[in-house]
């Protein structure tokens, strides 16, 4: 008999997807579903960019140089220096989404067995990245008390071992929408120059704060060779299928690094490059109209859910993701008996349970992730649902 | 100081593309480059493909399913019905190129310390994807005196330890060319049968076989739950810049396995999808067009090398490559001398040193591959310029 690969046994099944057909299931009987599960936006993605790829004109589909091509790294240069971050086109990268610019940075800097710490509740695909890689997640806590703020350093000072080498900081941040503090990006910034770590920022949510200014690991003076930016244009333009991110760094052996990765891929996908080009030419006020939409459906949900008796949803200050610590027993059957056994007019939701994102057995066990990627009418419907399935879950507590 | 990984130092550089540099500063001199080092055709995408892209109409660029748009792995079971292969939407899996194919197939299949044996010369990344994968390549030596068949059985069986887990096998072969016989793809069901290995197939030149039928993995009757199909729709539709590529194979556990990696990266592009999706509905002759034109430039360029005083090149099968031994010392020395220090009538030729393509060091010292990717006057003129460089090459042997 055959037998597939030990880390192919390890590799966990998404999380978020895994309650899919329980999802179809429910459709199949006629129950309307609010997908608040998953971070899949409803917002268009710019009709400029779209037609950016309608008009493009070419004979031939060619592959891009490696590192993407270069008119588009120029032009990321703009957007980059728009956000106050100053890089030149070869200190990026173009990669297939974010996803893969992370699996470049375990890669190129992390071995087999070295550890990487990351404040838990983290993004789920963080652990499918780690097992490619075979590197160690450390995971150390935030908590729902604090909205999950930076853990303290005495935990970060207890976490790192001989074989700890970088730090994942996710900002603001997937799955708890918390909005990293200039003063928290300094901490972190202390903790990698003094232990000589790298620090991955993730920032695939940069442009979604609602209170208080974002602060890129680009931004820590002094920090240059520790970080390395892991970026994506998915959710930034809702442009989660064309696969296009980046990796940016000024550590120049990291990136020509990296960049032997890149080649073994050949390179990043085409079309989606030209619609990233398009888009750093967006009027200036894009995010604006975007971030007040996501702000309205923030404050919708965040009040509604403080509202059930019970519940509690600290208030993220970025991305589009809410946190909330729930009544119940167990977060996988509560989000499975919503598909399964439970309607309300007609309808139910599908969230994510929170136990996908903490990597310490038992934790997030209460808790739910939200996706705030809905329009405030039918976040309230979907609320009404979850207000009614509290009160007859039989597992509520 | 901050260290990169050991892996990323033992990743080897593109040798297809290392030589990139003396190219761009060949060019800067005024000396006009033949590019016959790179797998990328100047064959036009078909119209219809790219026009399937311009008119798709959709407000929100959406993450596809992890295993690609069931719309286009329903057709793609067209397609690969078409090529005597039956298999279900179910068994595919859409990947981001070929590459991705590869990677899932070493991760989902061997773990760290594993072997997988290739014939040599074989396709460079190869080596990039079992580092990133921490697998053992194992070559067993195929020679240009038989035109690069396969190696006799016994090589296989020599080479065959307990950690040996798979084989690969590129068919039509790149580098070589070589189109592997129905009788040759048996020997090799034989062994994987008899040793319980996996037979990783790539047929990324499937449709290029200039003489003779080619024989797929996923015809061989017998070895169903060993075969993994990996394959690109880069070359077939000359669509290298889309990214679209399939994981294939009728093992449950195996395909299962594999969708966890791809879900950990979210989903394959959306837009060549499209592109790929409209390629099946080509008319039956649309390979009939191309492949009459590959034939054309592989009879020029084999009659050609063959022509040139002390040059052997065999004739390959398939594919779009062509690997000649040369009268000359070094051929990464020789491919370098040819950018920097050689020109005739006001041009040049890029070459990739066979070196690359060969796991076992010092092989492959006085041969190049040469990609035919340019029309048949233009390969008379590249051959000019190599017949005339082989005259006045300080290094010739």
């Amino acid at each position: 008999m055959l037998s597939i690969s030990k880390r192919g046994l390890d590799m966990p099944a998404s999380p978020i997807r895994k309650l899919v057909p329980f999802a179809e299931a429910a459709k199949k009987k006629g129950v309307h579903v609010y997908h608040l599960n998953i971070g899949q936006p409803d917002i268009e993605t710019p009709k400029a960019c779209l037609d950016a790829v309608r008009n493009a004109h070419f004979n031939v589909l060619e592959y891009s140089h490696s590192a993407g091509n270069e008119s588009y790294r120029k032009k990321l240069t703009e957007y980059y220096a728009k956000n106050n971050i100053q890089v030149s086109p070869n200190e990026i990268i173009v990669t297939t989404g974010g996803s893969e610019a992370i699996l470049f940075g375990f890669m190129a800097c992390l071995d087999a067995g070295d550890e990487v710490i990351i404040p838990e509740p983290f993004y789920a695909n963080y652990n499918g990245f780690a097992i490619q890689s075979d590197v160690k997640v450390v995971p150390i806590g935030s908590k729902i008390k604090t909205g999950f703020s930076l853990p303290p350093i005495e935990d970060f000072e207890k976490a790192i071992t001989a074989k700890t080498k970088a730090i994942v900081v996710c900002n603001p941040n997937n799955p708890t929408g918390y909005l990293y503090s200039a003063t928290e990006m300094e901490t972190l910034m202390q903790i990698v120059i003094k232990h000589n770590l790298f620090l991955f920022a993730d920032e695939a949510y940069r442009e979604f704060c609602y209170e208080g200014k974002h602060t890129s690991a680009m931004h820590l003076k002094g920090a240059e060779q520790h970080v390395v930016l892991m970026d994506t244009i998915s959710k930034r333009y809702s442009a989660c299928g064309g696969r296009i991110g980046a990796f940016v760094t000024k550590n120049k052996q990291v990136l020509d690094t990296a960049m032997k990765f890149a080649q073994a891929r050949l390179s990043p996908p085409y079309y989606a490059q030209v619609l990233g080009e398009a888009a750093v030419d967006l009027p200036d006020d894009y995010f604006d109209v975007t971030k007040k939409e996501y702000k309205l459906r923030r404050d919708t949900i965040v009040k509604r859910l403080n509202n059930i008796p019970g519940v509690f949803c600290p208030n993220p200050g970025g991305a589009f993701y809410a946190m909330a610590r729930l009544p119940i027993d167990d977060s996988d059957k509560f989000c499975q008996w919503l598909l399964e056994s439970f309607s309300h007019n007609g309808a139910t939701i599908m969230l994510a349970p929170a136990t996908g994102f903490y990597s310490t057995k038992g934790l997030g066990i209460n808790e739910v992730r939200l996706a705030y990627v809905l329009n405030a009418e039918a976040i309230n419907q979907a609320m009404d649902c979850l207000e009614a399935a509290l009160k007859v879950y039989p597992g509520r507590c």
